[in-house]
């Protein structure tokens, strides 16, 4: 496995794409900005699906699917969406190719012009909205919780792998609500599932808040996110929650009667994840050595490889790896062995190293002898020798510790990263020269997020939740404020 | 639940399209020719799609994903592929809209077009094995066994919900291989998972062929289909499988060095299916009163009606009621247990025959005196009341019985509408008064099959596989032929 790529400290944007290309992961494509997703991250991506689906289901949503397409004139009926969202996508205009009349290869057939350009979805509202609006007609209708699963488009200039790409997929709840108070209590509701996710299965701790308005989502009252911090001190948005009051009901129409029967505008929630996590989920626990993932995520949780000199030794050690193996399997445990002949344990110790398999077995003739395995792990690196009885049960409690040990350690460093700054000098000493979240007063206005942007590229990444009362003075202007919000640069 | 719709026998093109509608599968979107999948008909494709996807990894495959747009000189690289594919299509010509100078909405940027269109996949061979050049280098990176979940768009004129839409959703296997014959099995090995998933999940009798030259995949050497009879007589392709042979390995310069040493050209696979699937389902089983479904992939399996009249009487009702629900799920069976006082057990009987629920309980205060409980099922419409012991295997055992009886009646049924015609006139009446599948024998050209398709709109549906030696002459032209092939109408 080649480890000829930069240290995070070298070069850290170069590693994360080295990695992600060298891991397996993913790769750019022939279509500028759309990646293919490889085997190995895809298993990745579908273990994260599995587990939001779930997480989502048990709350009381149900899947369905809308169309890809979404007719131009549709952005242009929520005001702050068309700002927000019209502008960078990809737009059908044809539906038909000929023959090249020169013979090579085909053309567009101009005589098959929409009569209305189709825009390849960049999220779902608009036409989901006006989909609603026949399913709607009295509260008995209500609440609708209905989720997604789709890939959609925004015409992005500079792209990253996973972390933003032209094409990408994700999940899209568009919820449908009586109350105000209800599609508030949805909002939060999925902040705590995309938190407890985050942080249960990604091993990624998240704050939780709300964004400025000048960061809230194009139609949105309100958005709710949830925000890491990367092991370079930047800040990634992992995923948003919004509040979209009457905005889309009162743009596409959708009334219902109340029980007071009362004609009344829906109210509305939407909310979303993407193969963006990918990105959070590797930049947050990764090493020099290659990737790391969490036992929850990873498609291969165990991989045992047997050490022989002569390939009859092969056979002994393999009835005992077996064992092992289907001991593990027993316990839901995902495992590889890996008896291949024709690549030797050096290269495979490397290759799960390289890969983030969190736990890997050795077994050779001393420990036949001895009865042991030879445990290593990849979060710490470290190695011990263990008696093989109950090894299933070591292993399992292991994964559960490897699991914990990465939450708590991308805690640590985010709480190490973490900084308060009171005045203008200590903020731009921070964000420049320290990175990291920095709590900071601010005086409410967009003006001075804006200013502090343009002088640092530091953005507000959230207004955290119940935060205590806690008067101040905006770093910036001075004026008055009555609460530190979150400041860093972000991805 | 309404009943407004035609019966079969009245119009059974409408009798389709209002049940689809009219039971939540799907309807019509505002994108001509898309359609939404409601919560309900989705998770019926998600139940498909969790099956599938269990017997693709089974046999060694694994997910990935590649991009939706593929550049249109792409189309032009395997001269067969273009041909049947690169003409209806949805053509990406612009990357940016900006608002509209005369203040109405948005326009197209003309400053944004693309220096190449990029075409909204209608299947990925193209973009795939562009990629697959990169990832092959030697006979060691073979087999590759891919297979992608994702949307596809092919511009239909005349659309049909599942049956035929511009977006639909479906399965692409890709796969790469050392050899011929290991390629060959692939494509078989894969024609026997979708003739498994068709009749052992969707209870769908389908006979295994390959197509004519005619009607093979755009780019395939060998297509090898699974044809499902509908009960209006007319056929459906419910999967197909291709053998590439080294078509796109040449178009798209992919070669790998062999145990032997030598460059070879890679040989190839692709293979689908799509919500198209959902149409067979729904044609397959069900009647003039509505949803019929197989209990393997019904998303209720089993509902639970209470019977009463006075609110008193259902605390009592419900306490055994759910001891059933409970003693059912614990056997993995998917119950509802209806308890809503706002609609009548009347209503909601026609409610879960209409949606084609498999078993309905129902439980008034006669049943708890005696111990019983009315068991009605779907596929018949028979009723019998129940002692209540054991009543969860009872239960489940009718499940078995439901899934095993309706693919008999599909299969009696395909078996009573496959008819043998030995003269053109014999031929010609059943194709117009009888329908179904007819054995007639074929001289093997396409002009033949032309001819024939002009005259009685029937096709070649599949040559069977191992048909037995059965010398003859063609029904049109007279001319010998060795074996009968299997025509008719089709969707």
């Amino acid at each position: 496995m080649a480890k000829d790529f930069p240290t995070r400290e070298e070069n850290y944007a170069q590693w994360y794409n080295d990695l992600v290309i060298k891991a397996d992961l993913a790769e750019n494509s022939a279509v500028r900005g759309s990646m293919v997703i490889k085997p190995y991250g895809y298993a990745i991506w579908e273990r994260m699906q599995a587990a939001l689906d779930k997480m989502f289901k048990d709350t009381g949503h149900v899947n369905a699917y809308f169309p890809l397409f979404i007719p131009k004139s549709f952005f242009s009926k929520e005001a702050a969406h068309v700002e927000g969202f019209a502008k960078e996508c990809a737009v059908v205009t044809h539906y038909r190719l000929k023959n090249d009349p020169d013979g090579k290869g085909v053309v567009v057939d101009e005589s098959a012009k929409l009569e209305e350009e189709l825009i390849v979805r960049p999220t779902s509202e608009t036409i989901i909205w006006d989909t609603y609006r026949n399913w709607i007609q009295s509260y008995r209708d209500l609440p609708i919780l209905v989720n997604q699963w789709a890939n959609v488009v925004r015409w992005e200039m500079r792209t990253r792998l996973f972390l933003r790409t032209a094409e990408f997929l994700w999940q899209e709840g568009h919820t449908a609500h009586e109350t105000k108070e209800e599609a508030i209590a949805e909002t939060e509701k999925i902040l705590d599932v995309y938190t407890k996710f985050a942080e249960e299965w990604m091993a990624v701790p998240v704050l939780q808040g709300v964004k400025s308005p000048n960061e809230r989502f194009a139609g949105a009252v309100e958005t709710y996110c949830i925000e890491a911090l990367m092991q370079d001190g930047k800040a990634l948005q992992a995923g948003t929650s919004h509040f979209l009051g009457q905005n889309f009901a009162k743009a596409f129409d959708v009334k219902f009667l109340s029980k007071e029967n009362k004609l009344e505008h829906v109210w509305a929630t939407s909310w979303g994840v993407s193969t963006r996590l990918m990105g959070a989920l590797i930049m947050s626990h990764s090493d020099d050595n290659g990737l790391v993932l969490p036992p929850k995520l990873a498609p291969i949780q165990v991989a045992i490889v047997p050490i022989y000199r002569k390939i009859e030794q092969l056979a002994e050690i393999s009835e005992v790896a077996v064992k092992i193996k289907d001991a593990l399997e027993n316990l839901g445990i995902r495992v590889k062995y890996d008896d291949r002949d024709t690549y030797k344990p050096g290269w495979k110790f490397s290759e799960y190293e390289f890969k983030g398999v969190p736990v890997r077995l050795a077994i050779g003739p001393r420990d036949l002898e001895n009865k042991t395995v030879e445990v290593a792990r990849r979060d710490t690196l470290e190695k011990e020798v263990l008696h093989i009885e109950d090894i299933d049960i070591k292993v399992k409690n292991l994964l559960e510790q490897i699991q914990k040990n990465l939450f708590q350690k991308a805690l640590n460093f985010r709480e190490d990263n973490t900084r308060v700054a009171n005045t203008w000098d200590e903020f731009k000493d921070i964000i420049e020269n320290k990175g990291g979240f920095v709590l900071a007063h601010w005086d409410g206005t967009t003006e001075t997020e804006e200013k502090i942007k343009e002088e640092t590229k530091a953005t507000i990444r959230t207004i955290p939740l119940n935060a205590k009362s806690d008067p101040g003075n905006c770093i910036y202007s001075g004026k008055p404020s009555n609460k530190r919000v979150i400041f860093a640069r972000a991805y």
